[in-house]
């Protein structure tokens, strides 16, 4: 099989296309066919080596991957050949709230990933996924739809009335919009770019805000919501925004922190936080429990992932400088098939 | 009657016992005979006034009260003259989650406090209080004990076998020691004073650090959770100690943001918060619902605030300026009776 | 004004159209010219008398009615002449869960209800109505709307790709399949008529079950959810539908139990709700916040209430007769303008 | 190795001590030399074959049970040789709320269980005890005090202040006893034997009914609770008790459903569920996640649970005579050490 990785040295220089022995399922494992792979900012992170001695070359990048059982190994019990899957970001965690024993085993990074023709994974680190759904639609959700599913379901408890403000038009913000629309609930979404805007607003999103030429989105926020502020906000821009997203959201409000694209660092108003009674809570991705929950409401919208763009398998890096370049609504993938 | 009073200028050299005319009850209103007052921050930041335009002179100063009803007016129903109550800090947060509007009127500031000998409340703007508990026991609930126990017990949901740690020997951290250990749950409280933590273990903290001899206190408070963290972190200090609070608490676990002593800008770790799946929990006091269940739970346990020291009614700037010099133990009050 | 009451003898020979002197809004009050009232079971129950003790003659029935502010008394605050309200099933339930002192005070028994042309309610005891909605619609709200909403939003925390069950096509039903539709949910719901069933289907069911010719409704609720159950039923029924419901229901599922129409005793299978973890929710209108929250959500999908049909104010008899014979299709209303 | 067994024809007379061959852990299992266990109805239930066809004979009773590793599978990460554990009731739920699947594997029926000399198990089928706790004392903890917990603290969310009511001293009502007045709970306790509220009382009860004396214990409960009702009740007695828990609990509060002792049907007043807003919540024992909550909670209060009489493995129909004598205060062990 061949397998995208960084063999020695990191950089995306040295991410090569290498020839790998095919694997063989254990005890309680399946082999994998990948059919398609999705890309995030982390692969990106991952391939540059910026995770740090806890991720170690030679490593294959990418938690978001979907393909079919091709091999079952023994002492499994709820997988047979043919089943369509979808991976697991973190693979041992099942259920329940997170843990650092839970999210010890990520997939990408420190695991080997998607970026694959074949895999090996347990049983219990794949979902299956419904028929209408393609590979490469599915191969978007592991990482950026299960995130947005905790953050506004899972943890933020929406429901039909509420208001919640979408930051950018990347993956985790597109499948929020999905989300939230699908519990009735009023969605408010931003961006640099007016075309992108419009193409929220197709998607269903009922306001849109242009934060280059209305930098203060904050207040937009508030006026949209008779100076009360939103329930809830997906936040992904990090030190940069996260100030404004707290005078954004109303008192007791949840500020869902997702990303931190903007940046690490940066001072934030404490006092606000306080006063305001603001709830800001860390995401990173889900449970499986949470990934089927979320498949099965997906199936019965039959809601279809944004997929901006499908490069070839072999086209790994075109994707990757794609993905750089941020003109990207929704996700990126690739056809491993 | 007398009532401590900014009454132009702020500024403790302008904070005068002023002789102002007895109020009336009016519809739905209680006339309380104030006996006790206790003192915190805020008071200081009123005085001085450092709040801005919202809060206005002539101002009383002080949430926390307790005293006796002395005449009731029309239309009260839940209240009798002879009654023994205790003051709401936000007279219109009756019930349920935190709104802006219920967080309107504050005791203290903007709206006159409890500084004063005699007061008129509507009678939802108070709480009856237990008889085993003096007036100045009662006086110290309103602010810090409320803090305490919605951050712990509404908002935090604690449970026996939990992790709490309490940063500091002051008003909130102290009821929040209590309140835990009513709950079953393992203490660590942290202070400056070696003599300070050998009174909070007597109070019963399981376990103290000492942050000026052992400044890492969140890499003692992983080693005292075998790596994990602790479940729930009460947080007063701000910025300054924000960051080592994320990095002290467990995967998923709470940092309650109740006080900002150490400044109100300060970087902080956002990826941190986000990795490890944390929730910072901006409180402000808390309901009237909160209070009563709050009262009903320390009557069960003839829990006794600590209350350091009392000056008599006349002797308020020493008082304040008793707690200016952060060497109290709990609460400082005043005796109005 | 002219107000249906029972003067003295219960019974529906003795409920008459009744001259009274109109109203006058107390402290806190406000007088509402009443523009629609809607009925309710209840309301045969309270004019029949066998409420026994609780509910006494004089008493004008039915807790649903909406109408126009046209004077406010002194300390009112939050409402001016012309503002259009909804009358709030309990008056004292602002917030938060329901307590015995929260439920003491319902509209149309033991307090006088809407079915009268003026009214003097406490503000806190009504809410204001969208423009959109006619005063028609509005007054269908307040017992059978706030019901559904309790039931799957406040305490059932419904969600997208969850399945919900509906017993018959009366009020409750109905909006419980509009507020479980609003919400992305797959809904079920059963019927003795086709022709119904049909209505239910134009207005948003995904399945429907004849329960005449298909009295085993729970097997066909295991079926149609691939053998697991239904997340959440809103049961009506009482004694004879329960224990199907039980058996309906997935493991660690909900029922909530709103109705006892067919009988208020009966057995029920008590280890089946042990060993499938059943919960069984008793549910009793709801609270002044959770009507506000389900107005806010109607207004943004603009929902309208299925209004079967409308009596002239003076034609009350006639419409209780109409609810009587069971035939209706959601909501029997009195036009009062 | 020898293990108590209904080999063929199911009844007590035919529950032999039998040789059997050692059993050999496989893949991610563990061989445990099971040092004790315990008794309950469900094990004579199980004996009398009165589960029906689900149950299959051979069989070995019993879900509670203590032991040491002595020999571990491949692909065993989480124990060692020497390692101390208890076995967990749902082989299967580890996490999270209840499911079909989850509770499809119960230890004693219809998986063989613990009244064997050795046993093996997956390594996610136990749960570490910790040190200062006997075999005899952790092997009553997999299904009486897990049930407890998950009633009580998982599902029932007490806290300080709240009321709880347990019926009889049986296994459960004890753990709930003894869990309850960890967490700060007052506690109310029902037997027919006075002596048994003596050794209750000792044990942390404040307040005891002897309900053959005052067979209307719900109307005691009441009176202790100012005419409110207690937050929570612990449910055994099934068909006969359930109405009086109805009108003994609060408006908006929980009746734990865990056991049907005195028959699986009768009537019970709906209206009052109803209008009451009781929530009746079905619970069977619990999630391996919950088991490690309560080990740990129990470990930092050094909680000794209530063993009334221990036999040797060979005396093991001897106690269950005694379990079925109804004499027994706690939980009844065999040794098998």
């Amino acid at each position: 099989m061949r397998a995208w990785r960084i063999n020695d040295e990191f950089g995306l220089d040295n991410f090569k296309l290498t020839d790998l022995p095919d694997p063989k399922p254990g005890h309680g494992e399946v082999l994998i066919k990948v059919m398609a792979s999705s890309l995030n900012y982390r692969d990106l992170i991952t391939i540059d080596g910026a995770y740090g001695p806890a991720v170690k070359a030679p490593i294959i990048p990418s938690p978001d991957g979907a393909g079919e059982v091709v091999e079952v190994g023994e002492g499994v019990s709820g997988l047979t050949v043919g089943d369509r899957v979808a991976t697991m970001f973190f693979q041992t965690w099942q259920d329940g709230p997170p843990s650092q024993e839970k999210q010890s085993g990520a997939l990408g990074a420190p695991l080997d990933g998607t970026m694959t023709e074949m895999m090996v994974l347990p049983e219990k680190g794949v979902v299956k996924i419904p028929d209408y759904m393609t590979y490469l639609e599915a191969a978007t959700l592991p990482c950026a739809a299960l995130t947005a599913w905790s953050a506004l379901v899972t943890e933020g408890n929406i429901r039909a009335g509420d208001t919640v403000v979408m930051q950018g038009t990347g993956g985790v913000s597109l499948f929020a919009l999905q989300i939230a629309k699908m519990h009735g609930v009023r969605t408010i979404i931003t961006s640099s770019s007016d075309e992108k805007l419009e193409r929220a607003k197709a998607l269903g999103a009922d306001e849109v805000i242009n934060y280059r030429t209305n930098p203060d989105w904050d207040k937009a926020v508030k006026k949209m919501t008779n100076g009360v502020g939103a329930d809830h906000i997906i936040e992904v821009g990090g030190a940069e925004t996260l100030g404004k997203a707290v005078r954004a959201v109303r008192v007791g409000g949840t500020v869902s922190l997702i990303g931190v694209l903007s940046g690490a660092k940066g001072e934030f108003p404490l006092p606000l936080v306080l006063m305001r009674n603001v709830r800001i809570q860390g995401i990173t991705v889900g449970s499986r429990e949470g990934f089927v929950a979320m498949v099965k409401a997906m199936a019965q919208h039959e809601m279809h992932p944004v997929v901006d763009k499908v490069y070839p398998f072999e086209e790994a890096i075109e994707g990757l400088n794609y993905l750089k370049s941020g003109k990207h609504f929704g996700k990126i993938c690739l056809d491993h098939s």
